[in-house]
């Protein structure tokens, strides 16, 4: 596979004049891919169906001809102020009671159905005109689908969606729901809060102290299952017009929704990704990490994504946008360090990107992003990112093409998971990303390759370890299959801890076939409060009780066994430092003949089929395998 | 007195087949009581008049036929959707004007007429079915009065009864009030807030900066007077029917209502007692004491509360709901370290309690207390909690009656210093129940037994000292029979510096007779600049600066007097860190002749009529009085 | 001029019998002014229509019998309760769309058509009666605009009123505004924000992610001018019927309207200056700086304020509200130092003022302010602030007249340029206050004092230096009035970076004739990684990196250039650390050939036309110039 650039453009923004002359240096500077039209309702049609399409026909001839393809994206993530006027209540409405209205973006409710009609109406428009054009190679739907907290929304049309989405989770006769099974299945019977008919169960917001946590979680699943229903619609829309493949551009961090459920209906899975802006903002790291990442980028956190978004995309995905200078939206807004583009791409490429698009062409000097660096400046003149990906740009000339292999290491992401962790924390902030991604980093440390999972999988053949931590529900032929697969396989905390309504079982979880562990009690602990482990590292935040008679693996200091292991399947009972999880990924890598390297600080690597990925994520020399890496140093070599 | 335990059990979470075992195991076990319905509205009438009272008969039935008593409770606390759909304006409304709905517990408001007409009538069902019941021991109203801040509320119910309450507090011609009074008590000349009708008095809230205190302070009398008059009619039908006693279990650290003026209504007082989930949430310790304590719960907290509520229960009190293992609610939840719910236990019972009942027989596997231990795991195996209440019950069969004995030292606590506090803390995080909590601890970390007084409380006899720190409204009763009772007396900071309606009177405070003290001017002070005190000790957070002949007793380095005493008086202007507050206890034991004892870090002593225990709070072996205490150790000896 | 004293005084609190004796205190303790009547509404009115001048004309006329002059108030920052229920709209919202009501102060909005006619309608009144009597030396317009964060209200009123204003800004055909004008100002085509009708456009609150910053920035202009045209509203009023001045009092640190455009409209400014509530609460100390300055506030923020308060009087101003005593409104409200009331009023001298008033005379035992010092406490007993202001009486009797000169520093403040900073900080807890006042510190610890002067200035003869930072929208003509001034010119960062419709000018900031300086990429940084300065001092928060041919002044330690200068002009392109600050000074005094010495830590001075002023802020001596400067020292001494 070839590995192509891109970039973010907005003809709408620029005079006409200077259409030509971007589309020319785009060209010049090695770039594939244009991406636009996603946040354009208002010029393509300023008023109800009064559609101006001559600039976006112009835009499209212009960069076609200048030998670009053109990345198309649906409008829907801002409808114009007359689609709102005409739907005053499509906003979403936040936590609190109050809708979320007009004047930035993603101002609407997924459930709300007038704003769908409009959005089929746009998109039918859009796709009958330029699915022919052979210019347009690829679709974007939408744009951000989560981005700035908009996919739980407590309106009216929520309400009444989310009851029918209930009736049809608990049939029963006829068109109705069974509000008995609903009663048992979330135990309403707790605090007499039993209900007599759907009609009148409301959304799980405003409670004076905490909702069931049955109601919160079926809430989440249906809020996920709307965004799936959203973009389905246009999906099938476009597939009808056009033969390119259609993509969404996913953010980082985002959990609200099942990734994996929509990817399901594209051809391309694309993020977009901030290294900076996720360092200050979305990855949680010490004061320590966050000053000495500042302009680098937390050195995990976007290659975790990457691996994701490869099996969101089932092989095919791409970076849609890639920060190429300082960005405008973070807490603090640092400049990359000089190289940190260059390896931000290629950091891209190792894990399997078809293309890498930069967000923007030029910074635009007016609106909500005026401080979101581009390639270009406000005047033209090149910024710093240019030239990087100018460098990347003539280094591709010269690389192999992608030779894709599968890793061997799994580990099995499951948004469901996540929202269980949300729903019932059990201690302040512990969330099922941070478990898994902890883990993620220490097999990333001991430089091991990965490759993420969906949990709809079950043939794990050719993976050596298969991690699946935190999976609240997991279906009996999920565990048959992990036991069966012949790889190690690690599960725990919390592992089947729960049935699909959110119920205790009995016997109590993991209850895995063939493994004598049961988790007696279960503890969290203050941050500051590390439990010490015997032989090195220790639990902090989560700490189960585990009871039975599989083998030891790990203990406590103060004697409670915390990783116990029954054949092939290992079950960890606590949520480990970095030591702890360095010890275990120790264990399961020797046990499973993978070799492994401890990385110095801030280095991590990346194999494909064929090339070994070194990259330096440190403001200063890291000499690795006999040579010197530099500051956002990039090594590409064969692979051992 | 008898000492007895018991548990709270859910008959209608469990099937209906494993009652019998349940009961017997119960028995089995020693319990003497079982508190069962306080939330079973749905399964009682499940539709407005459609009563099923089978279940509840056969419960009480198979409980009493294994020998148990059964405390019934009044369901009150969680109203079911149809009372709710009923009556849609009955929910409490929070300061920000949302109001709190279905969908958890709590969710009324105490003011709304139509919700305690419907109280009335299931109150009166149930009473009148179950009141003869000889099984039927005892009573509970409602559950936790107070618990997630449900005690103000900003309705228009609430707006209704205040503006009525007001023309009952100032009388005028006819029904109607005396508007001007009410103005002139307020001072609402200041800032042009005169009222012309108590009609156009709104609750205080969402103003643009801070209300009138004296409009708050009215605001949370109010609140007050109406949970008082909630729960005595319920008292009033229940009293009808049944000789039982009846009781209410309150909820620690919470008193946004007159505890006192409920309790006179009942015959026993409980309290619900989750040590590591207090220490956690509503202790307020250091991050140090968090750390130390995480397992054991903070070594006064549940003592001061059992104090306080045998008062309360005018000498009858039970813990009606003790922590047995995890719970669910804290910000992290711990496990207790092993021997500790027997120590919570011994502990209650040398404070006086006559039972001590777990919370609760089986963990549910369902809602939102799925992650609350029990006695029993969900799948009926034992928990930890289980064996320690064994052996409770084992030590208890050998152990002599309850002796109850008058403490040498009286602390009197007063409701209403704390809503004064809390609408004029003048410092930031100041608090009442802060002052007198540190008071207490250093009593306590002397050695010395308190008994807890009622504000009302006008017979001191066989006190040796009598604290009344912080109670800004004092009547001159009071102050007159703390002077002449003999006693030394401790009053300040903020002792009587308000009158009744919350004005500085004049003479300036604390104008007390024959004590030549005045508050001439006061501060607060930041957290982390302790100001030092002649002799050893720091006044932080409050300083007065007195002026008057008084004897100097303590005074700053820089000069200003800060205890001052005539006779058997003491008036200390400032909140003492822990070595001024030892200081001053030292120094009032010393004259009024009481023993003390330097106690070990965690470990404390209560003497009962004939026994003296000592309870180590400490994970370590403590040395003391010439043996080891270990952890978690508790030491029942003859009373020296 | 002579420097004059007064206080504040509430007669309505107090009983007739005592207002002699109160005016005979007043006058013996050497007090000029009483300023009266501005919260007294509800007195003077209380019903429609219904006016009791009889207790207002006996206070005035008591007053004046004991030769004091009245500052008289209008009443409009306290409706009464009768007002709000004729215009039950008239409340200001908040951005969360929440009335702020009645119950407190402040509760209109500026925007409310029927409460700018009742302000009318009562100010007329006064004015006609108090106009002609000699005892009515002055006026003040309600009181403290903004205080409690009352200029932003997003009520309906606002709304419409927004519109209208908007419509006039970009002004159309006939009435109507031109709104292809404001989308192509604002850049709406980005996230297809763009209008049809100027009454499609809300407040910018309630969006789903930050509005458009063109918009908020209109939203924040519209702001300030409805509180110019509400105070010019009254001024026209009281002008038509008295030759009195007319003032305002400001609150410190509020900067949500246009002080200088009010202060157009009027004579005097005054300013309400409580130094120990600002330390706590408004000026952002360090933890050790709130520690050490506790009770003496910090040393440059009053001083800072008295110099923007004499240019927003032209040159007349007074202190009208000085903190006498521990207030009640800061988290923490510690006491004076003792001689600190003496020091804040001789510095408010040393700056100039006519007047500094202390508030209050008497203690109020009632309402909000209750724990609010005063001259005298609630019992009429002098306070310490009376002793002190009894040696300032004594002391001014001997003094000189004040002699004004100009200072040889200017420093330009604007507070557009705080709303743009507001609008767009870019990096979290950047301000232009902050900014500016960080460097106005420098050049006070240098012992140079300034004046601050308009952005509309343009003549800056006799000036050496002027600097002018962080003003983002600068027309031409102040940039070519300052590259001509002569004076050593600063600017920067974020100088002239914006047009005046918020967009980024090309070519790129700061486009400054004659400096070849071009911000090619901004950054913004954490507060925990400070960036080293070659030779010194470290930049923090704000990093420009800058382009261009001119001279380098100070360099970054890894080759950025961080000041550069043409000529006179310097661009400073960071937000310094003291050492930059105090280095970047340096180089412009030795530049400009202005004596400086290196203040003691506290320690200040000022030069009026005839004297120079010593002030020392500590709690201990200080050794300076030769002499010992007690705690709380002040020296006043010939001008050097």
């Amino acid at each position: 596979m070839k590995r192509t650039l891109g970039t973010c453009y907005y003809p709408e923004h620029w005079p006409r004049e200077i259409w030509e002359e971007d589309a020319a240096r785009m060209a010049a500077l090695g770039l594939t891919w244009v991406r636009i039209g996603e946040f354009a309702w208002s010029r393509i049609e300023p008023a109800p169906g009064d559609f101006r399409w001559d600039w976006l026909d112009q835009a499209i001839d212009v960069l076609g001809a200048a030998g670009l393809k053109v990345v198309l994206g649906t409008p829907t993530a801002t409808p114009p102020r007359w689609v709102c006027d005409k739907h005053p209540d499509m906003f979403a409405v936040d936590a609190q009671g109050r809708p979320r209205g007009f004047g930035s973006r993603r101002h609407y409710c997924f459930s709300h159905q007038g704003y769908l009609t409009e959005c089929r109406r746009i998109v039918t428009e859009i796709a009958e005109r330029y699915g022919p054009n052979p210019n347009v190679a690829a679709w974007q739907t939408d744009n951000e689908y989560g981005c700035h907290d908009t996919i739980l929304s407590y309106s009216n049309a929520a309400r009444q969606a989310f009851r029918g989405w209930l009736r049809a989770r608990y049939p029963g006769q006829g068109n109705d729901g069974d509000i008995d099974a609903l009663n048992a299945a979330w135990g309403n019977v707790f605090w007499s809060m039993e209900y007599d008919d759907f009609d009148q169960i409301d959304l799980p917001n405003l409670t004076v102290t905490e909702p069931n946590p049955a109601h919160v979680l079926a809430f989440r699943r249906f809020s996920s299952d709307q965004v799936v229903a959203f973009n389905r619609a246009q999906v099938d829309i476009i597939r009808a017009q056009s033969d390119a493949p259609i993509s969404h551009n996913y953010m980082g961090r985002i959990t609200d929704f099942d990734h994996f459920a929509v990817g399901a209906d594209l051809e391309i899975a694309t993020w977009d990704s901030y290294p900076l802006g996720f360092l200050e903002d979305r990855v949680g790291a010490s004061p320590e990490d966050q000053r000495h990442f500042a302009r680098q980028g937390d050195p995990d956190f976007q290659a975790f994504h990457h691996d994701l978004y490869r099996a969101v995309g089932k092989g095919r995905w791409w970076v849609m946008e890639q920060q190429p200078g300082p960005v405008n939206w973070a807490p603090h807004n640092p400049a990359p360090l000089p190289g940190m583009v260059r390896l931000w791409t290629w950091e891209a490429f190792a894990h399997g990107a078809e293309a890498v698009c930069y967000f923007r062409w030029r910074q635009a000097p007016f609106a909500q992003e005026q401080l979101h660096a581009g390639l270009l400046r406000p005047d033209s003149v090149i910024a710093p990112g240019y030239v990087e990906a100018e460098q990347v740009a003539a280094e591709l000339a010269d690389a192999p093409n992608f030779s894709p292999a599968q890793a061997p290491v799994a580990l099995i992401f499951d948004y469901d998971a996540a929202w269980s962790w949300d729903v019932q924390p059990q201690g302040q902030g512990l969330d099922y990303f941070g478990l898994v991604f902890d883990l993620y980093r220490a097999f990333r440390r001991a430089g091991v390759t990965l490759d993420i999972l969906l949990p709809t999988q079950r043939d794990f053949s050719g993976y050596r370890i298969v991690a699946a931590p935190g999976i609240m529900v997991m279906p009996d032929d999920l565990k048959l299959a992990l036991s069966n697969s012949g790889a190690e396989v690690l599960i725990g905390p919390r592992s089947a801890a729960r049935d699909a309504d959110f119920t205790i079982p009995v016997p109590l979880p993991p209850a895995w076939p063939g493994l004598d562990v049961t988790v007696a009690r279960l503890e969290t602990l203050r941050a500051d409060m590390p439990i010490p482990v015997e032989g090195g590292g220790h639990v902090k935040n989560w700490l189960e009780h585990l009871e039975g008679e599989a083998e030891i693996v790990f203990e406590m200091v103060h004697g409670l066994p915390i990783v116990l292991r029954a054949g092939t399947v290992t079950y960890c009972g606590g949520w480990g430092d970095n030591a702890f999880f360095d010890r275990l990924v120790k264990d399961l890598t020797t046990r499973a003949d993978i070799d492994t390297i401890a990385l110095p600080h801030g280095v991590r690597l990346r194999d494909t089929g064929s090339e070994r990925f070194w990259f330096n994520h440190n403001p200063y020399d890291v000499e690795i395998a006999g040579k010197i890496l530099g500051p956002a140093g990039v090594i590409r070599q064969a692979r051992p």
